[in-house]
């Protein structure tokens, strides 16, 4: 059950308006890895784990406190878009300063939302489940969650060098640090995890469902790739193994299907046609 | 540049037709951790890649392997429609294992793609791009690349106890060995990243920009939480610091926005509608 | 900002498992009108609400209540799915209601979730932001609102009479309780807010921006429509005028479109081409 | 079965070209609120209406009627395409104010659309039927359709604030007016239905299947919340009871879920792990 | 501007209840090539036509026949549901067809449209705009037109032999012979534009923007290929020119990339990371 | 199964960095008819061949080559982001033609991929599947393939006018040249179909499935249409018939559909409400 406060967890004011900003801050709200996807993911597999009491706790801590990064977020748009020139489309013309600021705004912004946050991204595409798993499996699904905060971080980084906005620099140190710590949490869960199973996702399938044969080769689809020389290829796999390098060669044959029943109204074959 | 042999990289052939655990296949083939996923996210990382030659060619390897995996699984699933009863809907009424089929199996097997496979998932969703990241960034995508290959090894682990289909396990048998390859593989890749980089991503955010006194408090924003008892929150944290736990409290304040222009339609503030 | 108490809102206990039921109350979770929908709309709107205090209040009061709806849904979904024949595909053919079984339910709950819940509705389709609306305009929004809270309740009757296990029923018996709280709630906000602005919104259109001779007309396009015998039309409009029936005619003129510029390559016109 | 005049209902010429105006009006063809979605809805609600003659021929008449509104809009975005600088991409380095038009100008409108109206929203996002429904429940319905006509109200007279094109505004006039009309319509009709039903939809769920006792609670999730200062909670609710306010409490435990069988693949329990 | 009847251009009427079926022709209302893309195509090809009226009014014909085939199927839909077991899951436990039914149907039909149609495909998946095309290019239209209408009739077909149902087929027959009138349009459109423009879209290409050297070479990138063999590679080609058949080889040279600027933080090059 | 060289099928290298226009080229990456799509929809095509072994293999020539063709794409969309000033968001305001071009790129280039392309349209959509057939039949699916021909040739020539860049153009007049060809082939594989089965698809269906007095009469549905003028309406059809030209009036009659089961809970009845 959840609970909410008022106050936000950290400061979520800009020092001016600035609409194009507001328009690209959208990535990290309703991106592929925006705030949406890593609360929505770890409150899913909060929900799902089974067995796990404290990380089934850590999963809701982390989530719950990622819903208010939204908050934090969706504060700021709709900060920015106050005083910008959103609905002056006339002046753009006479003035391109203004002209740049209408063409590179999210158009949504002014005609959908009111001057509101989006939950979408940098360019307008609606925030979709597609993003984000909660697979029953916690190593499997850590993996996903440092992957998200390192891609998040990424796009924090990358937002901070395009804005000179004193306020906003300061929400996006607080967001830049959170995501160091949440790399960090997920980065020692899977270490933990990792001395318990073994490194190989899932763990539990016996050793003759595998074709271990095929297991640790590396096989150079790229005709004239140097990727061979990658010094970890010659050291011991992390599953205790050594890999191996091979020039791949087909190992199945050149499939033929048969003829679709007449239901199908699929082309009849080639000997029947004519 | 791309080439193709005709031969599959390996055998896929079931022993007999089943119609429904091809809808469960698609799984694997178009869905956000299927085969399409694999071979587009190393093909467009690999495209982005600058300045890391053999990673650049190592992407180019995998990914092009990948699309002879698509080829495999679509493969499979032709064949498993073959002789599948998918137009006899009548005949469901009567028999109802030949209804449980037809009930369980994809109309659009049938419909649409007159018994070959479909680009979507298990549930008929089509694939799409927003399941794959290229970032510029290899540390962070090779992240994503072995949550990919666990996500995915998993997967094919479940559909495996799916079927008694000893030509299907064969060539699930083969998806889990490479699987297990791509997994060591990435961690291999990432282990060596951290080594020169470190392990928090990205690496080239200047001190100043962090508010770092907050990069490693673990908030038990879930109230009872006994995450706190996580015996890696009292060790070193990954990226050397320490990590400390506290019960969270806001330190913004609660945000009041100011009016919109009239030109936004939105409603007037409460002390100018009466 | 957010909190967490590991309580449940309600209990969440089937008695029994139900792999197909599980597949069905997806609807309710992730669906276009599922706990997704209005937790994510009622914080948006909080977010973006300006000038009404007590109103973005009550917003995030809900909201926030709704988080803990999915949570419950989401564990119901899970214990549905506990002990069901998830992965037991071989015996389909040798009982007809295993079969059904495994036809009916979710194939991405055994091969992508492991048994856990999905962001997905009950066809699996990924729930997505274009569902939501916060337009800055409360009373707009709170008729979106009252819909949301129509559509689901009306949703939850229908999943109430598809099941007889008593533990799913007594939850459901709690979430219809609260859609008639909440459809009450926006009915009388919307009462108030009708009373302070009037009735159709946006209340701030200046009288010369609307064509207002055509604000009262119902056009019948369909030829033989009954639909003036409708005995609201013959009474006052809720906005206080009349309203008037007339058989539509074009006011406008065909549209003739001019060339488009070579660098178009559409079609030249017919002059052109021969 | 529909039928076709030439004739626009409507002026729809604009007195200059405008290529990013031209971008903006498209979220009021293919946006979650534009012309596509209440055509789309009502003819779906008309197809599917069961028992009321009249207003299934009110919804064909106004779904009928706004597949000429997608019409007059579809032919003005044609015409603000005329004579823009869509293709001249190289002045804009030299001229700020082409530039500020080919960045503001949506990209589709050249490349793909050859200068005519796209199925998409302003950002581009294709039109999707998530956006509408049709639930066979009238009541439900019409708030749905009147919370269309409100989102899209509102949306056009945000967009006539947007240019200063007379041609441009004559057009929006109409719409404004016709929204006025369907807003009542739809008000209208509610206030008939909700006369003969009751206030909470759906009017036929038996009292014993609802946990009434929660049926009146407003919950303050959000902790320091001033939303019971909400005159209207001190009143009589609209189905005729009483509102109270509680500040909530969990009801339900905290869920503990079993461990996933074998074939899950799920993490194993804690205890097993080692 | 828009009309309606309120007949139906054709009889629409099953003989009996059947969820099932009613699931499978989903795909032909809202699918990818269901009634709604065809429709939607003609109208948006129309309202973009430049310099081409009776075009435009064929477009705009045929669109508006086809919005009457999407009120036939809705219809139908709405009937096939009538009478089917659609709310009974407790009796699918104990009556194996009556469970394979209920697997089998689409769950919205029940839960969110009453037993109404849906705007979605034979999944559940909602159509989408990114299914159509109006380019402004008659004869690309006509040719995407033209694809349409053949996997339409395909579809038709296959569904024809899903059911035993005499009046769904009498419908059914309807549709074929319509799908037969309109791949005649389409093609003798096409062949009209063809000898007007050439057989090469655009035709407004000038020859010096290509590279013709390469315009008429079949490169044979499956390496043991034999569809050199097909005849019509060693006739004239459509255009008039001669086919060619070249083993391919690269022409470009390996892409090396720059490394980016600091602010992108992607991964450093590998000479500056140790 | 797939191979690759590192060197790219043709060059693409542009003069100088152009972050509108590459924004601009997403369109052919991962647009409707982008390269991906081709690509993609000639391998699952050329899998699901039955029959036809030439022909699976010209798929499988074609879609192998057009992967490279995406990759000849991105490095162009990599390169023309090289030294564009992404990041200089702070430069706008002083300088509209950078103000320009930072509100015509797509943010995503900059924030997402740290200036690699990205697997979506020019309006940043993500490319999905839904844009692609395999439907079994070859002549349906070759006339899908010459309309993704001429789509996409045509999309390149209208960015062909859209830039100045030597090196960007000679690429297009490459990828021009291509499209000439694949045209070329399609058409000329669609011929020797045609020959061989007769122009209407599917040419299995049984004569007495279809009600051929409606399968060569064109029905004039917009009311003052001049599309009776045409002139191959009054010459033999493509498929050996007649055409005629009709005044299209209703065959069915109004439906009228049965009231819902009282578990659908919709409305009721009209004499059941009062």
């Amino acid at each position: 059950m959840f609970f909410h406060r008022k106050e936000l967890q950290f400061h979520a004011k800009p020092d001016a308006p600035d609409a194009v900003f507001a328009k690209q801050l959208q990535e990290v709200i309703g991106g592929q890895y925006g705030e949406m996807t890593v609360a929505m993911q770890y409150l899913f597999q909060g929900w799902s784990t089974r067995g796990h009491e404290r990380y089934r706790d850590l999963l809701m801590d982390t989530g719950t406190q990622e819903l208010g990064h939204i908050e934090m977020l969706a504060t700021m748009v709709a900060r920015l878009l106050e005083g910008a020139p959103a609905y002056e489309q006339e002046k753009a013309a006479a003035d391109p300063v203004v002209g740049a600021i209408l063409g590179g705004m999210n158009p949504q912004h002014a005609i959908v939302h009111g001057l509101g946050a989006s939950p979408k991204d940098s360019n307008g595409v609606p925030w979709n489940a597609g993003y984000i798993i909660a697979s029953g499996n916690l190593l499997a699904d850590f993996r996903s969650n440092v992957n998200a905060e390192s891609q998040g971080r990424l796009q924090v980084a990358r937002l901070y060098s395009m804005t000179d906005d004193k306020g906003v620099k300061e929400m996006l140190s607080f967001l830049l640090a959170r995501d160091t710590m949440h790399q960090n949490q997920w980065l020692a869960a899977i270490k933990e995890m990792e001395a318990k199973e073994g490194v190989i996702v899932p763990s539990t399938v016996p050793p003759e469902w595998e074709a271990s044969e095929y297991s640790h080769i590396h096989f150079t689809n790229s005709e004239t790739s140097t990727s061979s020389q990658l010094s970890w290829l010659h050291e011991t796999a992390p599953d205790g193994h050594n890999f191996t390098v091979e020039k791949p060669e087909p190992m199945g044959e050149a499939p033929i299907l048969k003829p679709a029943p007449p239901e199908a109204h699929d082309t009849l074959p080639e000997d029947k046609l004519k």
